[in-house]
């Protein structure tokens, strides 16, 4: 069996989380999400308001990655850029999008609230870009290519992630198994580098943790086989064995 | 007086965060003391344990930023690779820097702990590199040119990274205020976009927030005098005080 690899990447757009203000609560939904159904985030990136950063690193990453997610930015508000920016990094233009406009009218229409330029902006998208439908507050996010844009607000992202992981296509999962180990990783550095090299297949990691001036590690084994999994824990968890004995 | 911009990027190096496994917690610390001290933190990535990426980009950032903070991979263990990474992107030879050396060789000779070829990993750096001191665990990080190399566990990050603050020039401060505003984006979205059209050197963002059911959202104003910032918060919460009158 070949393993089928699928990759993706993160934009998270908004001076919010770099200016300090908002802690980023999003990062680790995806990464969790991602690991769950057998695709691989590969990176992340955090940029500002700014339309040329955003269209580069966009650019970028639809480039290297099978899929790319953004959060953020997609609000009715002047500093909410994000479907223009998309749009820019696509060579397309950035309409109101004929469904989404009459969705957000009617809706606006039957709570008697006015249809502003403000929320007019949220029916903005990219040209031939499809929705992704938002349970929460209604205006959709959108897919153009490869590139799914995001609400921010983490119930918002969440929800919209959820109807968008159905579509995607996904890889052999990454298997993984943690074993805990008492010592420091200057005690194990060696015989663990041993493992990974007789393990090509198997990524290996070590975790340092301190606690109380004590350090101890996790080590954590990743394979895409059960098999390839259980040979390196086995190997692992006889070092860690090993150690004890003789410590 | 015209305002000094110094701005900064972060590179999280590490398979742990894109993997779910750890929660990052150095972004929001980095970008709090950033704020503090009057360096714009201006884009985040986060790349796995790969030579190739980390080099690249280190390499994109160090050329478009004043400073460049990196964290994680300076450990002993063989998924250890940043000094490696760091001084390919400069293009000098990564060897045991012999301060750094004598170092470590005398504390585990104090402990009674051999100096395991693990544990003189952590004297390798790019030659002509600087220390960092790491008061916590004793391994340096370092410094080239504008690249700071620091650890991931967030209590080194952070000792490291307060002693580095002496070390960086700083420019002049993004003074912030935040007013509460009781409506959505859809309401104020028209009206706060013409207040930043009148305050084109404040940053005036909007941050939705969705509780119950209900939207409501925080106005922050950013700007680099407090004559300007007094301006633009003055507008806002009179935009906020008219809404409510005609709510």
């Amino acid at each position: 069996m070949t393993a089928e690899i699928v990759t993706a990447a993160m934009l998270i757009i908004g001076d919010e989380i770099l200016s300090g203000r908002t802690k980023d609560r999003n990062i680790g939904h995806l990464a969790d999400i991602m690991a769950a159904i057998g695709i691989d985030l590969k990176e992340v990136r955090i940029v500002s308001d700014d339309e040329n950063d955003i269209a580069s690193a966009v650019n970028a990453l639809r480039a290297r990655y099978t899929y790319v997610f953004t959060t953020g930015g997609i609000g009715p508000t002047h500093d909410d850029i994000t479907a223009d920016s998309i749009s820019k990094a696509f060579g397309v233009a950035c309409e109101y999008d004929p469904k989404a406009y009459r969705m957000l009218e009617q809706n606006y229409m039957n709570r008697d609230l006015e249809f502003t330029e403000a929320r007019k902006r949220m029916a903005r998208m990219p040209v031939g870009a499809d929705h992704i439908d938002n349970p929460v507050s209604l205006a959709p996010g959108f897919r153009i290519g490869n590139v799914h844009v995001m609400a921010g607000v983490p119930a918002i992202f969440q929800a919209m992630l959820d109807n968008v992981v159905p579509t995607l296509k996904t890889g052999t999962k990454l298997l993984s198994a943690t074993v805990e180990c008492p010592f420091g990783e200057g005690v194990i550095g060696g015989p663990l580098g041993e493992i990974q090299k007789a393990h090509p297949d198997t990524i290996i990691g070590s975790y340092p943790k301190y606690l109380d001036g004590n350090f101890w590690t996790e080590l954590v084994a990743r394979a895409r086989t059960q098999d390839a999994l259980d040979a390196a824990v086995a190997e692992i968890t006889a070092m860690v064995a090993s150690l004890k004995a003789t410590a």
